[in-house]
């Protein structure tokens, strides 16, 4: 049975083909976010922190810590500004410990900078997930030894030295690759989460069915837990959520088991619940009907962030469980 | 290639596997509609008229029509009328003739009077779909002779005298001797598209896998289309289209082809719709484009129904084709 470890200081988190899909929260990454990188800039962390607080409250099982801030001021000012080995490393470790000190779900340290993953390592409570080894031959040789050292599961992306193929036989290949590196370390098989590369069907008629088949080989010839960016599947199409509502129930039809995804969007978490659901991964459907009343709730005018924080603050008064804030000694 | 094909006397559906999914419209039947049912008995067919034109507006591209009306009123006049074999087969020859009038989608002829489906066989323009059969004895030598007279599709209940097996592997056995009855009488596989039972997940927390493995098997070890009652999986439930918005993509994403449903909700044809994207099934998303059209304009207040209308009449002043009420000679 494949399971995929995650923990915080307090929190388990398994990823396997018999548990629930693992939500892991994308929000904290200023990539493309130009408001966040210019407060992580001023070292102003609001956003942040209330992204954590948002994303747990909305069913983040993970959170994703990415730290590929571009620094444009400092930079003007420091010319060591323009090196993200400079930058990433203590916003990493910073980053870590805010989130940290709010929430207690595990992180998933991401980040292209080897030295800043290996921050995120040394400041991550537990066993967090490190995001991510590629089939590229430097990256491979970089990440490897990291896993293996610090002992943790790492999300692996189905692209090479040659690129992305569109190819998914190839792409299939180069997860066979990397699994086969890892062992090579040490590294099995149920610590490697493959992304098999989402295509954006806009571009590609085919890249749905390419995912549908590519997780189910992963799952059964590899023996491998799967994750994507899911949003991408609808990039450049009107009413993107209704494409990535159908999407994610499919992809987890398939045997996909995780996702690094956006959960304070309740067209999506609403997909993944009812998939959850049809999947006997809810047991007696107590999660659906906890998000079936955050929706009504919703209906004077809440956001899907605010009715879940609330409902959270309600169960923790009746002494419900529903993660998030961690108790203050 | 299994090609279920189902004809009006003007347009040809196709169920199969590399078809856009086959939604059958569920809504003009008695059983259960009160309002109708009495409508019906005082020979006033207004909501048939209004079902018929909304259903195809919103994507039906088959519509069931079901004659089982009980006339209480008419049965304390006349006792001939508390017999089903007086009352349906006549009107289930108005009802075919009232939707024909106005619609020019291929018809789902539904009774459990085996007069009543030949009434509608007769009636019906083009090669209607039979509904049902099922595995029980007496209904197998009633309905398969009518299959092979007139030549049409039949829709395969898997129950059987023993009722309904909670046993998935029971349900495919009463799939298959179905299958192999009908070859006896000369009906290929490819016109029995079966419908393997969707038991409420409320009741059965392994309905949803069942169903998905069901509809693999059938299709791999039988080649038959399949269908279903969509809505059973969420009986029950609190947020019911939540289910089965998520219900319709996983069944179509294992395979199934078609469902006897109600397609005036907006959230499951848009479920519909994606899957039919993501599998490829949509040819350069044209019809996943015009439902965020039809989406977009309901944020005025109008209805789906309404709004799809409103796309249908616009498309056919500027040429488009959407199917839907006939051109009057």
């Amino acid at each position: 049975m494949t399971r995929t470890v995650i923990e915080s200081a307090t929190k388990t988190v398994v990823i396997g083909f018999d548990e629930p899909f693992c939500v892991i929260g994308e929000r904290i990454n200023p990539t493309g976010r130009k408001k966040l990188a210019a407060e992580l800039e001023a070292g102003d962390f609001t956003t942040v922190e209330k992204d954590a607080l948002e994303q747990v409250a909305c069913g983040a099982m993970v959170l994703d810590i990415n730290s590929g801030a571009v620094f444009s001021n400092k930079m003007a000012e420091d010319p060591r500004y323009a090196d993200n080995n400079f930058v990433e490393p203590p916003l990493m470790r910073e980053l870590c410990a805010r989130v940290q000190a709010l929430v207690d779900v595990p992180l998933c340290i991401d980040s292209s900078v080897p030295e800043a993953l290996k921050a995120g390592l040394e400041a991550a409570n537990g066993r967090p997930l490190l995001n991510s080894v590629t089939g590229e031959e430097e990256r491979l040789e970089a990440i490897l030894p990291l896993v293996k050292q610090y002992n943790v599961p790492v999300v692996a992306i189905s692209n090479d030295d040659t690129g992305i193929s569109e190819d998914p036989d190839v792409r299939f290949a180069v997860a066979k690759k990397i699994v086969e590196r890892a062992a090579d370390f040490g590294i099995p098989a149920h610590d490697i989460v493959v992304d098999p590369l989402v295509m954006p069907i806009g571009a590609m008629a085919t890249a749905g069915r390419q995912v549908f088949e590519l997780v189910r080989r992963l799952r059964d010839e590899l023996g491998v837990n799967t994750t994507c960016g899911a949003s991408n599947i609808s990039f450049g199409l009107p009413n993107r959520h209704g494409v990535n509502a159908a999407f994610l129930p499919m992809a987890i039809g398939a045997g996909m088991t995780s996702a690094i995804m956006n959960p304070v969007r309740s067209v999506e978490m609403e997909a993944i619940r009812a998939a959850n659901l049809l999947m006997n991964h809810d047991s007696n459907g107590g999660a659906w009907i906890g998000l079936a009343k955050v929706l009504e709730s919703m209906k004077d005018g809440a956001s899907f962030a605010e009715a879940s924080r609330a409902a959270m603050e309600a169960g923790a008064r009746t002494g419900g469980r529903r993660g998030g804030r961690r108790a203050r000694g």
